[in-house]
């Protein structure tokens, strides 16, 4: 294509409302545009890349197996209401009423919608397994969309499913895929993680989660330095370090005045603040909670939320007057004389003697409170978000990196057939469940991992499998006719040999040219200026940048050269 | 892929909501399967239909020097009341709120947005003409949902949008796409007609549509005998042909009883229909309106649309009480002496002397009522819907045909550009607005128009360039050693020669194996059956279903000869 022709508005400003690299730059280099809060517009460039991500995810899937489908995005309410997710998502799902007042979902996923399928047209065991899936749209009405494609309300997802007829064939079927995300994201080249993953609103009993490294990721993964240990933060189990054991003494009141957080009451007391008590105040569902954990920790909502069986979304914060009606005093709140209220325990305080509390009271804290003599409540078994620094099971220590994740894959187990009722009939004409699994490939997000991880100061720098084009062959200026003739003609000749080739014909600027090249990061480059008459043209690759004086045919040999692996 | 682990869910049964052939076919075909009124899943089979479709629609698009992007499907109410077009679609266009109350459409079409993304960038008549396009699904909330993916509410559509300096180089970048069209639909194999079209909701001034020939379409189209004109019915002028005519008689009010259709009265007074005024009660906006026509004609809703300019689904027909409100009877409406009521006159009448007309009492119409002496109203050029054997504005006879429409384009002038205040800035430094067109292709409904035309009782006759495989080989017995390896062999052998191969390796009756061949329409076959042991094969095509025993060598050769036009 030639880019006087071309819809690429490039933009020289950083848009305010970008934060991250990858977002920054694909607005800049006029691949996506906001049409919306977290919606966006794919433009020429942009979707030539999300069009070659594609390709490769269709061939893998191809390869393992799986069959391409395509469901719509609109999906009925009953589905949902089976599986109890229609509530579980919350303001989270697009709803909408069709002209008959039915309602629809614009589907986030589609476990519901996969099995309502299947349980209608597979009847026998001789249909299994059976593994389908589509490219598709999906949308999630973000509370916070940020980071462009990273945490959109629409993006494209791949989503695979599969059916079989028992355990341990799903878990067959799993590592199928697993073995296809590997490829798959060897082949996106992304440097990334497998961490077991969290199964969150998904439910089922084991899962991963396929993690690009990027310091502008969302998420946390912890690892251990050999590797064989990995986590999302929100998953890592926690093995908590207590403060250095004491004999139990007396319970006592004391006045801490004008002390409310934890830094405060340890510092006044002069004490460590594993030995307080942190108290979290929280309506879950509506009902009135407070949770304890040791001092120096925060809470883990993603097991909190497990641990109840109440989303995340259904957990918030006690306002003042809330925590007055539970008999107690915001910043003061502890586990004793509680009214009306449900007191959960993270299990790591039955085992520290000499607690600090807060003593329900304006200015007054316990000291010396010991679980079972002096307070009770719920234990529930691990509520801690992880710390760097934290053992893991085998002893090392926990390293923290930041990621994106691209993919997930889920052993749902019956589930989903369980709940919308989807049998197939076994060898001896019984009805079985179907075992399912479920894996994704966030399509448009892995574009914000793969520019996260191919940048620098003046642009992307594309993969050459992935670039919307492979070589551009840039017109130093447009009014020369050497230049024009011999640009065309190198334009044309590596068009002939089955390239994607942009010629940078402009009536612009040269330095414009050269910003927009490096910006839009063309692997390969060819600039034909003032030497264009004696057969001479320059080379470079986008990655270096460094320009070597060619005659055509070795610059055209360098670009075949470099495109050979990708035929 | 083998059969026995393909997800091809045929069907025996017609299902029962299915009316017309394609649709039955593509359900009974495992193709695809309804999800909700209106809303289908497009199975592997179907989908890799779809996708060739796509492809073919791609290239043709690339050729004519348009670029593909991708929008969302959410769009934001505020630019479809910018351009007035949210009241229009009512209640054909899903609306939906986000979590913060924000109202947004899904999409039926997209000129508003492709409008505003590009007002947002395009700044300069330097980088004009562009032609951007998108294959995407769209939304329409049916009133009748039907016919399967013909009138769908979910549907994938190409559409393209070019912008233009001015109206000349509009109707450049509308021819470049009219023959883009014509390569598109010749290279689908359809039969179809190019007619002048509706502009309908579009607005604009020109328009084409593209059918396909089919008597399950929707449509009918009307064209002289010779091909140089041709209408949707919904468009063509009646040049209408009145009764004999006749010197003005004396206004005379008659007794009518029981007779109140046009039929009925006809036969009373032993008069020509023509010479009947038909009354069509009506409350447009929900002003009450009666639309006076010659007795032998229907009304055409979409013209009385556009020239009362309130969108058809705002007229609706009065009820019994609403007519005794206007003074009238049902039954027996006439022009004269009607109260706060709105009159139309189809300009035929104006032209017809002694006509019978209700006498807005029961039981009573007058004769030999003239307009201008007896009656008055405003007067439409024509709201008449054509009918068969009408002539043409050349005088040739109109013929009819019904078809579906599979392509459209329209020349849209300023229309949104100047909703929307979209401007460039000219060679002047002056802001103008944008000439734009739009293009649609209806990606799913060309499958159902394919299906229509290519089809017998025994299911699909695929063309082999859209066919999901080329070929299909079917072990007739699935015990048999010999049938299987050779099956197997040949199976694998075409694969190697990149074609689409289906191998039908399934343990069932060879009834059921050559019935799903049949219905499904794979266009070349290779049976391997009794005669394996030999080194004998059956070969046929799906479109004659004739066998010949072939050596395999000779069958590869056949398949290979008859797939090389696709490479």
């Amino acid at each position: 294509m030639k880019l006087s022709k071309y819809y690429m508005p490039t933009l020289r400003e950083v848009p305010s409302d970008a934060e991250i690299a990858s977002h920054q730059l694909l607005l800049r280099a006029g691949m996506i545009r906001k049409s919306a809060t977290g919606i966006y517009t794919y433009l020429p460039l942009g979707y030539r890349v999300i069009k070659k991500i594609e390709a490769i995810v269709r061939e893998e899937m191809d390869r393992a197996g799986s069959m391409e489908i395509l469901m719509s995005a609109l999906q009925p309410k009953e589905i949902w209401e089976q599986s109890g997710r229609w509530a579980v998502y919350g303001p989270e799902m697009f709803k909408l009423k069709d002209r008959n007042q039915r309602e629809f979902c614009l589907g986030p996923t589609a476990e519901e919608y996969f099995t309502s399928l299947v349980k209608d047209e597979v009847r026998s065991y001789k249909q299994l397994p059976l593994n389908i899936y589509q490219i598709q749209t999906k949308y999630r009405d973000e509370k916070r969309p940020r980071f462009g494609l990273n945490r959109a309300r629409e993006f494209s997802m791949k989503d695979a499913y599969s059916f079989d007829t028992d355990a341990q064939s799903m878990v067959e079927a799993y590592m199928v895929m697993y073995k296809a995300y590997e490829r798959i994201f060897d082949r996106l080249g992304l440097d990334y993680r497998i961490v077991l993953g969290d199964s969150g609103a998904m439910g089922g009993s084991s899962s991963h989660e396929f993690i690009a490294l990027s310091e502008t990721g969302e998420g946390v993964i912890c690892f251990t330095k050999d590797g064989k240990i990995a986590y999302t933060d929100e998953k890592a189990p926690v093995h908590y370090q207590g403060p250095q054991e004491e004999e139990a003494k007396d319970l006592e009141k004391v006045p801490t005045p004008g002390a409310s957080t934890i830094e405060e009451v340890a510092k006044f007391l002069n004490l460590d603040p594993k030995r307080c008590a942190k108290a979290v105040d929280l309506l879950i569902d509506g009902e009135a909670c407070i949770v304890f954990i040791p001092g120096d920790r925060e809470l883990n909502l993603t097991k909190l939320a497990a641990y109840t069986q109440v989303p995340e979304h259904a957990i918030e914060k006690m306002d003042d007057q809330a925590i007055l009606a539970c008999g107690s005093y915001p910043g003061f709140t502890g586990p004793m004389d509680l009214k009306d209220t449900r007191v959960i325990l993270d299990q790591s305080l039955t085992k520290i003697n000499n607690l600090v509390v807060g003593g329900n009271q304006e200015g007054y804290h316990y000291i010396n409170a010991c679980y079972g003599r002096d307070f009770d409540g719920e234990i529930a078994p691990d509520l801690l978000m992880v710390q760097e620094g934290d053992l893991a099971e085998d002893g090392q220590e926990l390293l923290f990196r930041r990621g994106i994740e691209v993919g997930n894959i889920f052993q749902l187990g019956t589930k989903y057939s369980t709940a919308l009722n989807a049998t197939y009939l076994d060898e001896n004409g019984k009805e079985q469940y179907f075992y399912m699994g479920s894996y994704g490939v966030g399509i448009t997000r892995s574009v914000t991992a793969i520019v996260e991880q191919n940048h620098d100061d003046a642009g992307i720098i594309w993969p050459i499998h992935l670039a919307p084009y492979q070589v551009i062959v840039t017109i130093v200026q447009s009014k020369d006719q050497d230049q024009v003739a011999l640009g065309e003609k190198i334009y044309q000749d590596l068009q002939d040999k089955g390239l994607d080739v942009l010629l940078d014909d402009r009536n612009e600027r040269p330095g414009v040219k050269f910003n927009d090249r490096d910006l839009i990061g063309i692997p390969l480059r060819i600039t034909v200026g003032k030497k264009a008459s004696q057969g001479i043209v320059e080379y470079s690759t986008r990655k270096d940048m460094v320009n070597q004086d060619l005659s055509v045919d070795q610059a055209m040999e360098e670009v075949l050269k470099a495109c050979e692996k990708i035929k």
